[in-house]
């Protein structure tokens, strides 16, 4: 009884760090080995509990929350497999700067690498993709390891949390028996924070040195990419005043639709640029932007590239300096210093490519009502409209084809709706249970998804089961890969290419819906869809609409006729 | 083009070495990166291309497909989150022994930690999980480099497939074009095997040793594990005769059945053993046992261990030694010097065990008619005799309560039935998918588990749907983790206990068999399981059987009430 009194002390002395250091919400995986922290997580009473069964999805859920709250979320799995399940979510956290507390229970050491069931190599079990991990000793009860596991805690929550956010992995060895005492210790009252961050601030020097340069340049853009980005939309709007550069927004910015002077067209007019002019010079701001078309227009500019994460995002190689600090701080030093310098500005560049957005707005307009049917684009062109009755909202976009098809489609977004991705490491997996983890944190969430992605992650629909979340899915079932309909692969021979690449599996998702209650809708045609969205999107709990389009080859033709106007 | 020809070069002679050195079967995850490797499997001719879209579901088919052929199979996956979601499989691979060649496509090194879009570090992406790791070079078109590949396919293979079998790891930058030309290079015909290794004998002096000091030890017993013991069964029963120890055998040793000498029984007389003499030594073969009530009885014992796959396996911290070396050569150097030494064994002894094993058979045969319905050891008890009009076959049976119910009530199975399961790191993950791995190598399997393995690991049963596999799945559903109940959570405050443990999710599967076309039956009573088995077995395809039993803590009442007699 000793034992579970000192495992309590300890525990307990760890879960009141956690809440005091700013955690409201855990991710619990049902286990054994665990029980010790399910329970201390449970009993805190405080932090929010979720349990979900498959790990996973339980992560990618967590990845979810966090991703909308920037707020560490704890995570917890038993021990074994259980754990590796989280793999896939730690990747994209780590890359798309999410932060995480993965908490894994573990056989202790003596058992390890002995045929002890359920007992594998967790030490760094997530090796480079975690920002820091601690092997957590076993309490023999001495009041230091009490100190330790809240001194823990609160670093496991620092660092996590600054910049670049990121997941953190903290291993518990547990012995049986695998319980604690009814009552937790109260909090300790440590002061939090326990480490106090120094402040960086732009270095003057340097970009007064970047600004200067910049007049080197006459055909500069102005890029945005993924990220917080709302809170710099001033500066940015000042910047480019300046500078006369228009402003690229990627749709994952979330400031398309803010401005009348912001460009979201750019994938669209880019796709066919014979007469384009040659940019000399781009400044980015955030993740680097999702169009392809605009990274091959701009691949050999010079680049100056204002991260906002504290990372070194720059894939393409160009010369160019790479900013770091505080996105909004930097831009108010830029911003100061251009009001020092003698910028020439050339408001025929700034105008050139407005007109260039305008006619692709017209464009876009012309298009939408002469499309054959069934086309993607349709849906992303309608958006906007479609969810105003339900606004705010925060729409989950899959990766591959639907990241693409809103960058493309879906222009001047009202500021109520918030578009997210997966753009860490760009999976189709976990989309599912990301979005369900963004409806746990905000009232309703919307999903755009593929159906391969929706067949990765059908495990995820559980969670809107379990916890009455109010979640739209849109699932565009072109039953295969569409995206490589795009690439060179589709040149190969027909029945190779759908073996490996297109691998069209025949499901159809009503049976995926009725297993978890689930509202479902049926679509073929524009008219169907437009009315399934709507009857839908009023609707409280799970709802899926299934929108057969069917045809990835005419997808193609369709863009590639759009695109050559 | 030059570059694509170089490309074609490279894998052709990575491919064609792979398929000298024995290997047949390629699991295929599609994606873009991954292009020219996934041509060159698909393409090299002799080698069975499977193509399944969910990795973590794939990796584990791969794992069945080579848990029972023994050789190993090829796993391919396209960059980023992807491979990731390998990760629970290769665990699993590496603790359980099962020959994986995983290879990994992957953005060029130039890319990496860059802001690279699906581009994480998959350098030592599993760790201490896999036995080898190669970052493949891009090839310049250096014949040179065509050898290497063709060498280290080759290695790959034979470090795969030496004992202990387990995982390796190949990753493959490549740059764009990611295509290669149609007609690969025909195999270099280099002479197989690379590596030709070293015989291991077992140690004549120190086994002499061995069996010197057995003669201190008169209350003995002969454990078989997991393992592939069927070839060893001649020499473990002449052991058995010459020492006069009975031979305790677990069910995944597939020997049960085949020889009157052995018992099976033990879990079931050992769960109440006030009245039972001291064993002072036990000699197990294979991989430790299932039954934690042989363990815990055999825990002070001193141990002579045969693993046979040359593994340290011995959780339970017992004096004793691990002998190395294939399984039988080792036996029969045991019992050549047995023959050559003076051994007073004591038929008393033997005839004891043998009592024991005959009582537990006659009650079991007398309990099962009278069990309170439903109880799952009714269909453990009724396997042997349901499944002989389908025999041969393979049974896969999942972690958590069904191994523990098979181990108790499977007594005396016929040989034409051969038993399976994930004991390496014995996760509820990846059940489904490693039996359909299992039937694409044989020609059907039956698969028996519980809701919440069947739940985590749904999307396994596509892989049925698309390549036509023989497969009976018997779910029991009772709303929940039904082994919790037996362990000390269950004595938590009910709400907590079903919140953090329990877990019940309230779903039936009809839809998910609905969602993959298979036929599906539901049993509530022993009557209607005898029944639905009885009909679905002899079908083909994807028939599931959903036994829905609830009642888990009437299910632990009754295990208990069976235990005390």
């Amino acid at each position: 009884m000793s034992q579970i009194h000192d495992v309590t002390q300890y525990l307990s002395s760890f879960v009141n760090a956690l809440y005091a250091s700013g955690v409201t919400e855990a991710v619990i995986c049902p286990g054994s080995r665990s029980t010790p922290l399910a329970l201390a997580l449970q009993r805190q009473g405080k932090i929010t509990p979720y349990v979900l069964m498959d790990e996973r999805s339980a992560a990618f859920f967590a990845l979810g929350m966090a991703k909308v709250s920037g707020k560490p979320v704890v995570l917890l799995s038993t021990s074994g497999t259980a754990a590796a399940n989280f793999m896939p979510a730690v990747v994209e956290a780590y890359w798309a700067h999410v932060p995480l507390i993965i908490l894994t229970a573990d056989r202790p050491p003596e058992l390890r690498d002995s045929g002890a069931s359920q007992t594998i190599d967790q030490v760094r079990l997530y090796g480079s993709h975690v920002k820091w991990f601690q092997d957590m000793p076993i309490t023999n009860g001495d009041e230091a390891l009490n100190r330790f596991a809240a001194i823990t805690a609160e670093r496991a929550v620092y660092y996590a949390s600054i910049q670049p956010h990121g997941p953190v992995h903290l291993n518990f060895p547990f012995r049986e028996p695998l319980l604690i005492e009814d009552t937790m210790r109260s909090s300790t009252m440590m002061p939090t924070p326990r480490v106090i961050p120094s402040i960086a601030s732009p270095h003057p020097v340097l970009i007064r040195n970047v600004v200067h340069s910049l007049r080197s340049y006459r055909q500069g853009l102005i890029l945005v990419g993924a990220g917080l980005m709302r809170p710099a939309l001033t500066q940015i709007l000042r910047l480019s005043e300046k500078l006369q550069w228009p402003i690229f927004a990627d749709p994952l910015s979330n400031i398309r639709g803010l401005d009348p002077h912001i460009i979201g067209t750019y994938d669209a007019f880019l796709r066919n640029r014979t007469d384009l002019p040659i940019i000399d010079c781009i400044i980015r701001f955030g993740a680097p932007m999702t169009s392809k078309a605009l990274n091959l227009y701009t691949e050999n500019s010079y680049a100056i590239i204002v991260d906002g994460e504290n990372s070194y995002r720059e894939p393409q190689l160009q010369p160019g300096q790479v900013i770091e600090g505080d996105l909004n701080e930097v831009l108010v030093a830029i911003n100061q210093q251009l009001e020092l310098e003698s910028f020439s500005s050339d408001s025929r560049w700034y105008t050139f490519w407005m007109q260039k957005h305008h006619e692709m707005l017209a464009r876009i307009e012309n298009t939408m009502p002469t499309l054959r049917e069934p086309a993607e684009p349709f849906l992303y062109y309608h958006l906007n409209q479609w969810l105003t009755p339900v606004a705010p909202v925060d729409v989950f976009v899959s990766n591959s084809m639907p990241v693409r098809d809103l960058d493309t489609f879906t222009q001047n977004p009202d500021k109520s709706i918030q578009f997210w991705a997966n753009r860490g490491a760009n999976g189709i997996d976990g989309i599912i249970s990301t979005t369900m983890g963004i409806a746990a944190m905000k009232s309703q969430a919307v999903l755009i998804t593929g159906d391969l992605a929706f067949y990765h992650d059908m495990n995820g629909l559980f969670a809107a089961k379990k916890y009455n979340l109010d979640v739209l899915i849109i699932v565009i079932n072109n039953d295969g890969g569409g995206i490589f309909s795009f690439l060179p692969q589709s040149r190969l021979d027909h029945e190779e290419f759908e073996t490996l690449f297109g691998t069209p599996h025949g499901l159809t998702f009503e049976h995926a819906a009725l297993l978890y209650g689930a509202h479902y809708r049926l679509a073929k045609t524009h008219d169907q869809l437009q009315r399934a969205f709507s009857d839908l999107v009023s609707l409280k709990g799970l709802r899926i609409l299934e929108w057969q389009t069917r045809g990835r080859p005419e997808n193609v033709v369709m863009h590639y006729e759009f695109w050559q106007g």
